[in-house]
C-alpha cells in the first residue's frame, strides 16, 4: 500500500462533501411521496385458501407431479448447479435435449438456452445489431428489450404501440443497412397481441429482421401453445427469430433464443451473456423440459388457459370494470392512480385472491392496473370466486 | 391486415438485396480462420475417471449430500419455479432467509438476490450511476460489469489493470459529482486480487463509491471465505458495496448485491433486472442457502481451496510452465496462441483432466491460457495426477 492511499476505515480521510450515497435518501422520499415505494413480501410455501392470479405459471406446471419428479431426479443426477458457463462445464445433456425439443415445438431449426429470458433478450439483440445499425422497438416492449436495445449501441427508434406503419416508415427512411425490429408477441401488462404477420411483411419488404419475444406466447398462444409466431405461419421464416422464457408457462427458470441454426451459431461465438454467464442450473433445465413434454402431450392446456383468461376478462366487464381483452393468459383491469390500484390489490389479497398490481414505471401509460393471470388448471368455482372478490375490491 | 402489408411467406415480396442475415456467414468464416469458432459440448451426468478442474464449484458443494437434500426438499415444498418477479409472486421465505444469511456472512446490513450474478452487476451499476455520472472500471473486469457500465449511460473511464493511481487521477479530474469505481475482487481469468484497501481509500478521499464483484471471492478469499472486502476490513464501510454470485462456491445459480440497507431499498424500487425479471427458482435459493450454511459451519473449506490452488500453481511452475499466483481458487497457465491452448486443453481432456481454455475475447491480453480451478475437496492424488497430465499436454 503506498503512502498516497491510506486504508479506508477509522483513520481514513474525512469526506470533503456529504456522503456519496445520501442522494439515495432524497430519492426515496420522492418515491414515498409519489406512492411508488415498493416492498418485498416473501410468501410461505403453503398458503391454504389463497387463489393465485398474480403468478405466471400459466399452465399450472410449476407444481405438476411429473415436473417435481423430473426436478428431483435432475438434482440427484447433476447436483445443484451447472458449475460453469455454457462453453466450459455448464452445458449438460439436459440443456441439449431442451434445446432440441424447444426448437421442434416452436418449429425452428435451433434454439439456445440462457439463465433467464432477460439475458436471452440481451444476447439476441446485442449480437445482431451494434453501432451503425438500427433497432426498432415497440413503445410497450419489456424492460429487458429496452435494456438490450440501449446496450447494443445501435440507433434505437421507438415506435408507437403496435403501429406497423410507423415501423415501415422508420425502416424505409433508414440510412443503416442492418435493421432489427423487436416486439413482444403478447404484451406483458395488458396481454394484447402484436400484429406479427404485418410486421413480418414489412420487415421482409425492407430487408430487416424481426425478433419476437414469446415470453407470454409460448405454451399459451396458438394451437398447442406453439406461440404467436407459429400461429402467424412464421415459424420457419428465415428472417424471424424468437426469444422465450422458461419461467412462465414452463413453470421453471431460464430463457432461450429460437431461430435459424446460423443465428444460434453466431450467439455461441459472440453473445456475452452466453459466453460469460453461468449456465442455467440443470434442475431448471430438467423442469422446463418436462413441462414442455407435458404440453406436447396435452396441447389442450394452451386452449384451457386462454379460455380462463377470457372468462376473467368478460366477467370483470360484466361487473362494469374496464378490462382488456386477453389474447393470451393475462387480462388487466384498469384502475387509475397507483394508490387506488394498490389498495384494490390489497383488498383482493385480504379476501384470499392474489392479483398483480402494476404501477409506474411498469405500466405503459401511467394508468395503474390490476393484472389477472389465468391458469389452465383454474376451476369454474375459482373463476367465480375471483370475480366475486374483484367486484368488492375495485 | 392493410393492403400495404401483405403477409410474409410464399407470396411475400422478393427481397431487394441479399438476405439480411447473410453477414452472419461472412462473420463466421472470419472466426473460423482466426481459430475462434466455439462449440457447445454437453457433458453427461456421469463421467467416471474425469477430474474436473474447469468448473467453478470451488468448495465441491454442488453435489454435497446436504445441498442435494435441501434442493429436493425445496422442489417438493415450492415447485420448480418462483412463478413471478420478486415484487409479485417471486419472493419466497427462502429468498428472504438467503438474503439475511448472506448479509450476516458478508458482514453487511443487507443483501438482495437476483437470478444471476450477471444481472446483479447490471442492477447495481445501472441503479447507482446514470447519465451525467462517472463510472471507473478496471480494464480486466468481467463482461457483466462491462455491459453494466455501458448500459448505465454514465461516462465510462477504463483504467489499466489494478492501477490505483489511475483511478485516483480519474476521480480527481472528474467534472461529475457522482462517481462509482467498479472492480472484480478476484479476477476471473488469472485469479489475481484487486488492491481493495487502496481503492477504498481513494474512493473515500474523492467522495466516490466502490463496488466490488466478489464472484470469485465469496467462499474462497479470507477467513471463512467471507470474501476479499471483508478480509480488507471494509465489510461495514458505508461506501463499499459488493455483488456476489451463487453459481460458483455456492454450487448453485443466482447472484446478489450486498451492502447498506438503503442501497438495497433503492434497488428494490428502481433496479430493472430486479423489478422485471422472474425471481431465482426456489430450488436454487435453497441450494445456495444450504451451501452457505455448510461454509459457515466449516470455515476451513475456504482455506482448503486456496491451498489446493497454490499447489497446482507451484506444481505447474516446477514443471517449467508459466503459471499465475492464485489469490483464490484459480491459477492460469499461459500458453499463447488460441490453437495451441485449445490443443493442450484437448490433450488434458483426452487424459481425463478437464481444464478451462480461455481464448480471445475472454482473455485480457490476447494470450490464450489454460485455467485450473481448484476445489476444496481435491485429494493429493488428484493434484499429482493433474500435474502429471499437464506436464505432457502443454
Ligand atoms: C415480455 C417478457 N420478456 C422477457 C421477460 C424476462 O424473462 P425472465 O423473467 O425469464 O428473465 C419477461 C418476464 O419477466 C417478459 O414478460
Ligand atoms: C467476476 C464475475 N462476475 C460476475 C459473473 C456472473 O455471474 P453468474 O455466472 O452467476 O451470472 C461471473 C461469472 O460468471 C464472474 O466471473
Amino acid at each position: 500500500m503506498s503512502e498516497n492511499h491510506p486504508p479506508a476505515g477509522a483513520d481514513a480521510p474525512a469526506r470533503s462533501g456529504g456522503h456519496p450515497l445520501d442522494w439515495l435518501d432524497a430519492n426515496e422520499k420522492e418515491r414515498v411521496a409519489a406512492g411508488l415505494r415498493r416492498r418485498v413480501r416473501p410468501r410461505p410455501a403453503d398458503e391454504p385458501g389463497v387463489l393465485d392470479l398474480a403468478g405466471n405459471d400459466y399452465l399450472g406446471l410449476a407444481r405438476h407431479p411429473r415436473v417435481l419428479a423430473a426436478s428431483a431426479a435432475a438434482v440427484a443426477a447433476w447436483g445443484a448447479g451447472s458449475t460453469g458457463s455454457r462453453l466450459v462445464t455448464g452445458s449438460t445433456d439436459l440443456h441439449a435435449e431442451l434445446e432440441t425439443e424447444l426448437a421442434a415445438h416452436s418449429g425452428a431449426e435451433a434454439s439456445l438456452v440462457f439463465s433467464s429470458g432477460y439475458l436471452a433478450n440481451i444476447a439476441a439483440i446485442t449480437s445482431l445489431v451494434g453501432r451503425g445499425d438500427l433497432v426498432v422497438s415497440d413503445a410497450v416492449n419489456h424492460a429487458s428489450i429496452v435494456d438490450a436495445c440501449r446496450l447494443s449501441r445501435a440507433r434505437v427508434a421507438v415506435t408507437p404501440h403496435c403501429d406497423v406503419d410507423a415501423v415501415a416508415a422508420v425502416l424505409a427512411d433508414r440510412a443503416e443497412e442492418r435493421a432489427l425490429v423487436v416486439v413482444d408477441a403478447v404484451f406483458s401488462v395488458d396481454g394484447d397481441l402484436a400484429p406479427l404477420a404485418e410486421l413480418a411483411a414489412v420487415v421482409r419488404r425492407y430487408n430487416a429482421v424481426l425478433l419476437v419475444d414469446e415470453a407470454h406466447g409460448l405454451g399459451v398462444v396458438g394451437a398447442g401453445g406453439r406461440g404467436a409466431v407459429h400461429e402467424a405461419g412464421l415459424a420457419y421464416a428465415d428472417d424471424v427469430l424468437r426469444t422465450v422464457t422458461l419461467s412462465k408457462s414452463m413453470g421453471s427458470q431460464g430463457g432461450a433464443v429460437v431461430g435459424p441454426q446460423r443465428v444460434v451459431d453466431h450467439l455461441v461465438d459472440t453473445a456475452r451473456p452466453f459466453i460469460f454467464d453461468t449456465a442455467l442450473a440443470p434442475v431448471s433445465a430438467a423442469a422446463a423440459l418436462e413441462s414442455l413434454r407435458i404440453l406436447r402431450e396435452q396441447p389442450e392446456l394452451a386452449d384451457g388457459v386462454r379460455r380462463r383468461a377470457l372468462e376473467l376478462a368478460e366477467g370483470a366487464r360484466a361487473l362494469g370494470l374496464n378490462a382488456t381483452t386477453p389474447s393470451g393468459a393475462v387480462a388487466s383491469v384498469l384502475v387509475g392512480e397507483p394508490d387506488a390500484a394498490f389498495a384494490a390489490a390489497a383488498r383482493c389479497a385480504d379476501a384470499g385472491v392474489r392479483v398483480g398490481c402494476f404501477r409506474p414505471p411498469s405500466v405503459p401509460d401511467g394508468i395503474s392496473r390490476l393484472r389477472l393471470a389465468a391458469r389452465a388448471d383454474l376451476t369454474d368455482a375459482e373463476v367465480a370466486r375471483a370475480l366475486d372478490v374483484l367486484a368488492k375490491a375495485v
